[in-house]
């Protein structure tokens, strides 16, 4: 398997609400008329997708499918664009789980989580610079 | 917020048997001396990090987290492709959700559930067909 992530769908309770709020956060949509909400992202898509199609489509009870032990992080640039952007994913109805803040490992993150549960950091890692077209990797660029 | 996810982070009990999971798919890992295990992909990683401090971190009970509202999805290049590759996870552990076969959009897709219950799409999408690097976005390359 190469390695690489190409679609991250995320199970949403209603799709047209869950895009209003990545909307607020400033992204724009692809083009999709055909029932999915589609994100492209760097190098990948995020789609959303209605929760109870998605558990059809895996063969699992809706009650199964849950969030958290996955986190989607989006870092930036400096740890002064963290606070604002915590902010702004605020004003567009997240929740804060924790604040714009240092963290243990030298870094300033923030957690929020979305309208339908999925859970964003919003972080400043000075140990991996990111490239200037936004790639990341772990060792930085 | 720029259209980027920069680190994927799964919660997992174990992250050396997590990680002997996704190398034995065939994934490399990066050099992560530090308590998380990173695995870099085409323009961003996934770490793999104990769950009960991504609970802590979070300031979530651990029981809070779950998974299978996201998933991951990995695009081939050909609907052959999807049959081995699913094989290939099931040998390594996984549990096997939806065989390879057609899905209604026309596509060749299979679901399994990796050990720590994050769910994979294995998925060939004629109608977006990757980049030469393997690069993904909705409507194709």
């Amino acid at each position: 398997m190469e390695q690489r992530v190409s679609l991250i769908t995320l199970g949403v309770r209603d799709p047209a609400r869950a895009a209003a709020f990545y909307e607020a956060l400033g992204w724009q949509r692809a083009q999709s008329p055909d029932g999915v909400i589609a994100f492209d992202l760097l190098s990948q898509t995020i789609g959303l997708y209605p929760l109870e199609k998605l558990a059809e489509d895996l063969g699992l009870p809706v009650e199964a499918l849950g969030t958290g032990a996955m986190t989607l992080s989006h870092n930036v640039r400096t740890a002064a664009e963290v606070a604002p952007l915590m902010a702004r994913a605020e004003a567009a109805g997240a929740e804060i789980l924790r604040p714009a803040g240092p963290i243990f490992w030298g870094g300033t993150i923030g957690y929020f989580r979305a309208p339908d549960g999925h859970i964003w950091e919003i972080a400043h890692n000075p140990f991996s610079p990111l490239a200037p077209d936004g790639r990341f990797r772990w060792e930085g660029y």
